[in-house]
Parts: structure tokens; C-alpha cells; sequence
């Protein structure tokens, strides 16, 4: 997951679609939903999907060695699974690369600090005092000029809460925080990690340069380390050394990976479900996001041991590239946008795999009966129905703009953000029940939905790209 | 902490001393200490003292540059909270260097494996196969060859309890794991983490390799990696490439820092208490063990700002070096092994920074009355009187296999093995209120015993080194 609070806006700026006969849900199809529900409790498929790609894939960075590794193991798993068709498709991107990364206190209290590059920095070697700033606002309002020849460094401590809200501010510290220090002349930066832990971890993640400016080497620093550069600071200056090796090179084309399970009647239609094959390096990416990659094939492969299919046909995407900028997402928008209509609704799960505990869907008026029938449906899984919140997933997001209708499967992020792109992103962390109940819960959503009668308001419309 | 459980053992070897007069404290002394263990927990010395330590010099390898920071850091410290005298003593061995680690799987899921080097291991670079153990008996009890050109893995989890007497398996696969593993003719050795964490933060800690084998590198894998490797293993054989940058290099002479409040009337009898100023490198030493310098030197520091000092000596100890071999409790025996009856009794703070749940002394009959009026003192902390448990510090344990009375005031060690010899021991893991407990316990401890009327069983014994 990457701005997931970001895009959670786009919801507010969809319009209504136009008055149409109600969607509704008939009752055997309920009754089957039912039945896969509690099946789909009692199966593991989706924790075996996640231990192994957690395991024999291990770290996948896009475009690194293991990226094409975790594309040929989406094919085969998806083939495994009993999908009916399984392709893929081109995303192509510029290839960032992590080699080596050193910071340390220089001078009366010399100590190394652990950090992690931010993604998307360059290499280089700085060693300049350190600037501290409470936060992002405080950066910006810093004297121009005021960080000449000094590294600056943001120390936001990013608050825990279910719904990961406070990621707004640490994803904008990392991703607008270098711009902001280079503008007042810094020749470094560095921010405590966008995280919630506090262990010796650092939390990397994608960060941009705005254009015009010259890009320095940025890091993160694990929340111990940032708390001990604060303590350092107090008692006075404090010079810090940090040398990145890393940096772009060239262009790497991935895969989206997808498998279909074809629908009975309406086998043209589509309900989209996915995670993001992709991770950050430092961990296995298990709850980001071998979860969703595991909850939607399990979902899709439940879905297709039934002796009869749903009308339409359930496509499960395991995406490329979304760390980086959603790369996956925006090609499978780019490639499928003349199909928008064709396109029933859209899930992503990227946010863990903590339990879901809210539903709802972009639906209009028309499809809203629908949605309160699978809201129903979902309710014995502890899930809510919030049918004024919500927004598309991150890889969903591109495609949302285009008139995709989303559906929001809300998970319990309160743990999210102690693993978040960080080495402890591993298998160890899931709670096996937990990404059950998540596999019933899309199981449930996705069967409903291909086998409802009518919409959710999918139509084409005028492009609104994510503000990010 | 070393090897704490193998040294409680000792206090079962300890003879009763012959009968003497009883030991008691006065009624007046009693009232003293209750004063001083109410003002002990609203005291914040401790926690400055380890804010202090961890903050400005960080880690502090024994024999590293910071090494001497440490020491020179001491020396000012206790000048700083007004002890009399304050002097160091010499404490030689060799030295031990980290300079890098790395490790990988190779062949078809090449995934990097964090580890960290045993302290004690040499360098080198190893890639061969690896065979699993689930313990240091399995391990033992392979043919002899049977691991010739391999790397023996021994996948023991520890189990967390408050006494941390899993630490005994724990221990002992990292201290002889390695030299089992070349007598089976490996040529590489890796072990899960003596440590109950769930992070990507692998334990180090010494280990030795027995005369006449060649060493080979050594190391220890995070918890994840260990259950990653496994999982890996449960699918077919599997290489590792383990390559280290460490080793011994020359030797080198550090101190045993030490300062006094001077008694009243018996000024050349002592109290001894302390902790170890040394750490391990890859965190700030925060529970292990400045939390046990911070506590026993502000217990000094509170008895010193008394009007009337306690009729003994109180000789706080910052000991070099207890992390390689017990150094500096070592150098501190032989130094002052013909004073033993001038040592009242001893008691080093090393286990870090969790309540004291219990206390007891190597008193014989004539001094357990007197025990007990310390235990009664000590109540109020939410310490139990446990008059069969408990055993010397580290440090404290050479002197008492010479003949040392000791004390044992244990802490609840629940959550140690979490962070013990790891990158995560900083010190945002202590509980400030906890450790003013620990401040008060030995604030108490070390008052009541320094003005007792009569002694706790010091006396010079033949030697019974620590069996390690």
C-alpha cells in the first residue's frame, strides 16, 4: 500500500451514475454466498499462497531478478488454483536500485544509525550538520536558503489508529519531504520512518523530486535512531554522515499476472480482484502485499471449485509494480479503459492482513440495494456496512478514474504501519484466522457481485488521475 | 547478561558459614531506608544516568573506540553525582572485531538472510549446504563426518518466561553449537537467535570454540530468517552463502570504573553493587546494561546525599567487559580477592530493566534474620522474600566463588530475550517508573546491609571457578 488515504478522496469525486432499473441479488445466489462463506473460514488456501510466495520468492523488488521470478510464480500458482485462463500483461517502468546504505554520528558521540534509502533517492555521500523539524510544515516554512550545506531531517512520529490515518502525514513527509529540503538549499535529508513501531527497522518507500530540482541523497531512520538523533540534537550540533549507494537504471518491463475463473453467463463481464505482486526489499512483502496477492487468488479459486460458475466471470490480478507509482494499475487502466463498462466492479486488498471490519462500494442509487444485500452478507464476518466511506484500492485507483466501480473491504491497519516496508514484513506476522476471514469476506463480495442482476455503476468518464 | 542461569547454579555450592553472633540491622536504619525507597521511585537519576550512557556514547564494544568513551564517561559520572572517591582499575583481553555480515540462499529462491556474527567468530566465506537441527543434542548426536563441507543450523526457539531460563538452551547452542558443528566436520555454523523476539534483529553474543578445532564462521539468523530457512529446508536441500568480516585482533586494556560514598565507621568495609558499562555493538546496550549502572549508580547517589552515611562503604562498580567473558568481574576478583571479608556482601543490577520481583542472599543462619529485615524493607516494592533462589550477578560471581556473600535481587526478565544482544536494545524499551523500582530496591538493598550490625558470610574460600 502506498497513499492509500490519498485516493480514499477520489471517492468524494465520483459523480452518481444515471438512474437505471435496480441492481438486486437473488436469493440462491445469497445462499450460495452463504455457503462459501463458511467454507472459505475453514480454508487455508489463502495462507498457503502466502507462504509461498513469501517463502520461495522471497523479497521482489520491481524489476529486480526476483520480479520476473514472482511473475513466473503467479502463472504457475494461478494455474495450480484451477484458473480458467492465465495471462499476462506488459507494465513497463524505470528500474530503481538499492546496493548499500550507512549513515552514522560524526564527532564527540560518534555511532552508526540505522536507515533505509527512501526509494527513488539517488546514491552520494554527504556528511553536513543536521536540522531538525517537527514536520513537514515546519520544513516548509524554514527560511530559504536556512538548510544551505545541512541535511535536514523531519521528526513526525506517525500516530497508530485502525484505519492508518496518520500515513497522511508520514507518506507526505516521505514523498514531498525531499523536495521541500532541497528548495531551502539542503544537501541531505532524512525523516524519522513513516512508521508506528519501535524497533531498528527503517521504513523505505518511494519518494519523488520535484522537476527542476536536484535530486540528494534521502533516507529514513529506524524510530530508535530517530529518537537518539533528537536526543543528540538537544544537546547541540550534531553532524551526521550518510552515504546511499543506489539510484535508477534503465527500464525493466514486469508483468501484470492475471487468472480468470470465466462466468456462466456474462462470461464477458468482469468483477476485478487483486493485489499487488510487488514488495519493497528489506521484508517478504507478507502483508504487503502477498496478503492480497493470497486472499484474491484464494477468493477467485473458492469461487472456482463451484460446481456452477457465477454469471459473470471473476478475474483475479496479481499487479506489478505498485510501489513505486502504481505502475500495474495504471497499465491494466491504460490497456482495459475501452472496456470500462465491461468491468462490473473492482477490489483491491493492499492494506495487511488484519481482519475486515467496513464495506461498501462506489455503487449509485441504483445499485445501492445490491450493495446493502452483500453488506448483509458480509455482516456474520464482523464487517459493517459504512455506505458513505470508503474509496478503490491503490492498483483499482487508475482505473476507478476512469469510471471502474470499486468496492472498499476495509482491514483492521492498527498493527500496518509497525511493518510497513520495513525487513519485518514477513510471513511470521499474519494471523492465519485473520486472513481467512478476509479470503470469505472477497469470496463472499466478489460471487455477489458477478452474480447479481444488473450494475454498479461502472461507466466510461472523463479521466481524473490520483493526486499524487 | 551472559550466562546467568549457569552461574545461579553456583549458589548451591556456596557451604554455610560457620555460626557466628546474628546479624541485625537497627530500628533507626530501617527507618532510614523506608525514606530513602519512597524518595528512590520519585528519583529520575536513573534514567538520566542511562539516557546518559546509551545517548552519548552509544554502543561501546569492549576493546572498541568507544570503549574508552565509556570509561572516561564514568569516571565523570560519578564525579558528576558526588561519590568521594572515584577511580578505575585495570581490565585486559583480547579484542574482538565486527566489520561485516552477510548471507544469502542460493539456487532457486536466492532471498538475503539477515544474521549477525557470534562475537568470538572469525571472518571467512562459506557457501555449502545446510543441515538442520532442532537442537544442540541433535546436533551432538550426528555421525561423526556426517556434516563434512556443510553448515550445521540448529533451530531452537527459546521460550520467554520471567526467570529467562530458556536462556540455558539458548546459551548454551550459542557457546558450544559451533564447536559441536566443526567436530562433525562443518565448515560453517548458523543458529536461530537465542531470543523470543518476532524481528528482523538477530542476537549476537560470545562464543568459543574448543582447543585443537580450527574456528569456522559463526553466526546467528533473526527469528524470521530462522523460520524462513526452515520453510525453505522443508522443501529440498538448500545452500547458504555465509560471509563474515570479523575476528580477534591484538588485545587491549580497558577499566573497571569504580566509585565509593565513603562510610561513617567501618570506611574500609564495602558494599559492592553494580553493572557492566560494556554492550554489544549492534544496539545502545539500554537494558544490557546500562539500565544496571544507572540503577546501582544512583542508588549510590541517593545513599551519598543522606546527612549521615551508612556505617559501610558504598562501592558502585561499572564493570568492563563482562560481554567476552566476565572481564572485569574477573580482574575485580583477583584485584581484591586478599579484601575478601572486607566485602560485606555483593550484588550486580544485569538483566535489564524490569521490575524486581525477588531477593535473597547467600547469608548463612547467623545473617538471615538480618536478610529477612531486608526482604521486609524491600516489600513495599511488590519483591517477594524467596530464601532458596537466586545466585551472584555475573560479575559479582568470581569473587563469589572466592568466598563473596552476594544478594540477589530479581528482575522480571519477561520481555529480555526480546531485545538481549540485539539492534532493538535502545532505550525507548525502558520503563522509566520500573527501573526507579530497581533504583529503589538497591537503594534499600545496599543502604541496610552497609549499616548492619554484623556481616552476611564473606570469607575467603578455596576457588570454584564458574563453570562456563
Amino acid at each position: 500500500m502506498r497513499l492509500a488515504p490519498l485516493l480514499i478522496a477520489l471517492s468524494l469525486a465520483l459523480p452518481a451514475a444515471a438512474a437505471e432499473k435496480p441492481t438486486a441479488i437473488p436469493p440462491s445466489s445469497l445462499a450460495v454466498a452463504a455457503q462459501l462463506r463458511e467454507q472459505a473460514l475453514k480454508d487455508d488456501t489463502g495462507w498457503k499462497v502466502v507462504e509461498s510466495l513469501t517463502t520461495e520468492v522471497g523479497p521482489r523488488l520491481a524489476g529486480s531478478e526476483a520480479d520476473a521470478r514472482a511473475a513466473a510464480w503467479a502463472v504457475a500458482k494461478f494455474k495450480a488454483l484451477g484458473f480458467d485462463k492465465v495471462w499476462t500483461e506488459p507494465v513497463t517502468f524505470p528500474k530503481w536500485e538499492r546496493r548499500s546504505e550507512h549513515a552514522a554520528v560524526i564527532g564527540a558521540h560518534p555511532q552508526p544509525l540505522t536507515i533505509t534509502a527512501l526509494g527513488g533517492s539517488p546514491g552520494g555521500t554527504v556528511q553536513a550538520e543536521v536540522v531538525r523539524f517537527a514536520d513537514l510544515a515546519a520544513l516548509e516554512a524554514a527560511p530559504a536558503d536556512s538548510l544551505k550545506g545541512k541535511i535536514a531531517f523531519v521528526d513526525y512520529q506517525m500516530k497508530a489508529d485502525r484505519a492508518g490515518s496518520d500515513y497522511r502525514n508520514g507518506g507526505a513527509i516521505r514523498s514531498r519531504g525531499p523536495s521541500a529540503a532541497i528548495r531551502k538549499g539542503a544537501i541531505g535529508y532524512l525523516m524519522r520512518s513513516a512508521g508506528t513501531d519501535q524497533h531498528r527497522v527503517p521504513h523505505t518507500g518511494i519518494t519523488r523530486f520535484d522537476e527542476g530540482l536536484t535530486p540528494v541523497p534521502s533516507a529514513a531512520l529506524a524510530t530508535p535512531d530517530a529518537d537518539q538523533l533528537s536526543r543528540l540534537l538537544s544537546r547541540g550540533p550534531i553532524t551526521v554522515k550518510l552515504a546511499l549507494d543506489c539510484g535508477w537504471d534503465g527500464s525493466y518491463t514486469s508483468q501484470n499476472v492475471i487468472g480468470e475463473i470465466t462466468g456462466r453467463s456474462l462470461p464477458q463481464e468482469v468483477v476485478v480482484i487483486g493485489g499487488h505482486l510487488d514488495s519493497w526489499d528489506l521484508g517478504t512483502g507478507a502483508i504487503d502485499d502477498a496478503a492480497g496477492v493470497g486472499i484474491t487468488m484464494a477468493a477467485g479459486h473458492l469461487i472456482g471449485q463451484l460446481k456452477q460458475a457465477p454469471k459473470r466471470t471473476i478475474r483475479v490480478i496479481a499487479f506489478a509494480n505498485e510501489e513505486q507509482g502504481l505502475y500495474g494499475g495504471r497499465a491494466y487502466a491504460d490497456q482495459h479503459r475501452a472496456d470500462v463498462r465491461k468491468h462490473q466492479i473492482g477490489a483491491e486488498s493492499d492494506f495487511g492482513a488484519g481482519r475486515i471490519y467496513a464495506f461498501n462500494t462506489s455503487a449509485p442509487e441504483s445499485a445501492r440495494a445490491a450493495t446493502q444485500q452483500i453488506a448483509e452478507a458480509l455482516a456474520p464476518l464482523g464487517i459493517e456496512y459504512q455506505p458513505t466511506k470508503g474509496g478503490p484500492g491503490p492498483d483499482i485507483s487508475p482505473f476507478a478514474a476512469h469510471g471502474l466501480a470499486w468496492a472498499w473491504l476495509a482491514q483492521d491497519g492498527t498493527d500496518y504501519f509497525n511493518l510497513h516496508h520495513t525487513a519485518d514484513d514477513t510471513l511470521d506476522k499474519i494471523d492465519p484466522q485473520a486472513l481467512a476471514q478476509n479470503v470469505a469476506a472477497y469470496t463472499v463480495f466478489a460471487y455477489l457481485a458477478a452474480d447479481a442482476d444488473g450494475g454498479f455503476g461502472s461507466e466510461a468518464k472523463e479521466v481524473t488521475p490520483p493526486n499524487e
